[in-house]
């Protein structure tokens, strides 16, 4: 089983055997197959795709090349949430603290951002002296005391998505559904999880844009986690604005804490309402409730009662947050030295919000990175006042922009910012027909209802 | 320009700028683009393809990725033919012989043989001290000394060729008409020529199975070359069964010899037809003749009056085939040890053969490579006594097996590629209601005639 007959296999359209996967898989991992030939066969898979037989395998492969957390020490259900990733998309903070307080295990393995969506791990590094970085005992001990733990992936877990992943983006191989669905899998699998909810966006600010695509993206993942024995659902979500009122790193985290403290902004509603659902569709999966209703009730006492603020407190505290956390000064998050308005040239509404943009406007400020070596300024990012169907006069803030007047080049990327801003809003005369859903639909509702 | 974005580009089916090809092709020569990024490129462009304009680009910026020979200082036209690759197929020797006494100079830079075809180079090496390795200023002597030489691809020639091919080889990214195209038509357009004739093989012993796919690749590389302002024809050839009555190296040569000697077997009339209609077109091109019909009468005529065979003998000393050469004396070609009748097991026809694995069959003997650091029994091979549309009885010979009993393992090979033969050979009770013409058709006729 040559490499390059494999290569020459699925580039021909063909099925391959769990053989020939494993093959691959095992071969890259341990260095026998050299980059150049596994890039030309990721190139070949994204084009002629994979079956389902072939997902699984891959996935289960990809898992197995690494350790796989063992929480069976821990009583209770265990379950975690993975997003597809978006702008201003922080739900994770929220629901891990609702979940966790309920008396769930919350063992949260997060990546970072990449291109114009931010990442859980940036994120939690604007709190001071949160770690990231922990080991494997830590880890274990963090989730045992408090229920929750937010970590980075260790070197232990699927290196072969590791590996494989790095390869993917820089040889234009990452859009591909079947590689997508089996690096998200291996790694949230590898968890040691009993359930998984998967937020696959769509819309301009996702990486799928189209509601289809999305559609197949959470069909593949829900039958993957399935066929391994988890109960899985996907809820397919609106990325055709951004998620809450901010985008950028320590005032994403803020708005989170807002949201918990019980003094939210109106325009963070959709926030806070995606983050019960995602809970609630947690509970229901764990047979922590009856219905995923009964889930919504749950996760609305989490928040009621001050239990998720407390829950997010004792993770900070674990985590080298401080003991006086940013929940109760939130003074201590890095916040920029200057705010510019984005102001509207004419009155109307707010038509439509190029998603995308938005990120993009926020990674220019120097929220985000172009490039993995990049470093991250957390303070930076955008604080939304309109969103999609609200009305705008001329001269009203759509936005205040919060940027650093410090590193060089910085009035550049502020231009450069604001450009993109411009880019970004339309405002026309008339209100638009009608505003999206924030959430389309379920995937795996049937099947998750019936799965144990 | 990042690599990143142009793989995205061709993997999403959209054209490349000249700009981009040239970003690629220089980047990979010069080493700043990775095999990982390449490969993925070309398989990209194996699955969407390339337009006419792309593969142009392509061949031009590979063909000025490294030097061109300057036969300016050697009057009169200078011509080539190239093939696509067959079982058998050896009129280099014949036509470079025929064309080369005419007066024309046929600077001819051939490759080695890789799976079942045969290659130029080790055929060449069969015959005692005979060097293709020649310097620019050796081939430069040996071509205005007797109008023909026969070398290998040099380190200066196409680089950029080079380097894409031995990755393409291990990649499964070799069957692209787009980077065939470029690939042949780079590496020829480097010597300096005039004119050009393809020989573009198809059927069960050629790189091309169906007829249509060797047409679409004549027509991409007439195009180009065209292009470029060379006068270039493609004929579509047969290779349903194997050329002549020898497959095998120093077999092979010694059928050419044969041919120009005058005393060839009436199975070689195949070899010796093409021969002179490559020949013919060769004469045509350059306006030596004023029609395809009188080429073949000079054709004829170097060959009926000795004239190619003495331009032969006098090629083979020049590039050290010894002064009294194979012609001569025939016997100083290696011989094997043993021969073997393949015979036929029922009375009938030869209805059709399946002529790659007759290929696969003299490799599996030792007289050609699996992988490229393989050495060649130059020995051993295959005579044929029958060809498709031949009647045979039980107990005849199809072919005459030569092979040698010294390295170990021999026994297993020799069972192995009678077996092969066996598998490769249709004898039925009727004959084939056709025998596959010689020459399908020719491409570039009407435009090669009036390009000047």
């Amino acid at each position: 089983m040559r490499p390059v007959d494999l290569i020459r296999k699925k580039r021909d359209g063909a099925e391959h055997t769990r053989e020939e996967i494993a093959a691959l898989v095992n071969g890259y991992t341990a260095g026998s197959i050299p980059d150049y030939q596994m890039s030309a066969w990721l190139m070949a898979v994204l084009l002629r795709g994979m079956s389902r037989t072939e997902i699984a395998a891959l996935t289960e492969l990809m898992l197995n090349s690494g350790a796989t957390m063992d929480l069976s020490s821990i009583p209770g259900k265990k379950v975690d949430k993975h997003s597809t990733g978006g702008v201003g998309d922080k739900t994770s903070f929220i629901l891990a603290a609702i979940v966790a307080a309920a008396g769930l295990t919350v063992p949260m393995i997060s990546g970072r951002g990449l291109g114009h969506t931010g990442g859980t791990l940036d994120k939690l590094e604007s709190i001071p002296g949160f770690n990231v970085n922990l080991s494997t005992e830590q880890f274990m001990h963090v989730l045992k005391t408090c229920g929750c733990g937010l970590i980075g992936q260790t070197a232990e877990i699927a290196p072969a998505d590791k590996k494989l992943y790095a390869l993917r983006d820089v040889t234009g191989t990452v859009e591909s559904p079947a590689l997508i669905c089996a690096s998200i899998m291996s790694k949230k699998l590898a968890e040691g999880i009993d359930a998984l909810v998967l937020d696959v966006k769509t819309g301009s600010g996702a990486f799928m844009k189209k509601k289809e695509d999305a559609i197949h993206l959470a069909e593949l993942m829900v039958e993957t986690g399935q066929q391994m024995g988890k109960r899985v659902a996907a809820l397919i979500t609106d990325m055709d604005q951004p998620l809450g009122r901010t985008v950028g790193n320590s005032l994403e985290i803020l708005e989170c804490i807002e949201i918990m403290r019980g003094d939210s902004h109106p325009l963070s509603h959709d926030l806070r309402t995606l983050s019960v659902e995602l809970s609630a569709w947690m509970f229901f999966l764990t047979d922590s409730v009856t219905s995923v209703d009964s889930g919504r009730n749950r996760a609305e006492e989490m928040l009621t009662s001050g239990k998720a603020l407390a829950k997010f407190k004792e993770i900070l505290r674990l985590q080298g947050g401080g003991d006086i956390s940013v929940v109760d000064k939130p003074s201590r998050l890095p916040h920029s030295s200057h705010t510019t308005e984005f102001k509207s040239t004419r009155d109307g509404f707010i038509t439509a919000v190029q998603c995308e943009y938005v990120g993009t406007a926020s990674l220019t400020l120097g929220g985000g990175r172009s490039k993995k070596e990049d470093s991250i300024d957390h303070a930076v990012g955008l604080v939304l006042h309109k969103k999609v169907g609200d009305t705008v006069k001329t001269g009203d803030s759509i936005c205040t922009v919060h940027y650093n007047a410090v590193t060089p080049g910085w009035e550049d990327r502020l231009a450069q910012a604001l450009e993109i801003l411009n880019d970004s809003y339309e405002v026309g005369e008339k209100p638009p027909t009608s505003r999206p859903p924030l959430i389309h639909q379920v995937i795996g509702k049937a099947l998750s209802a019936h799965a144990d």
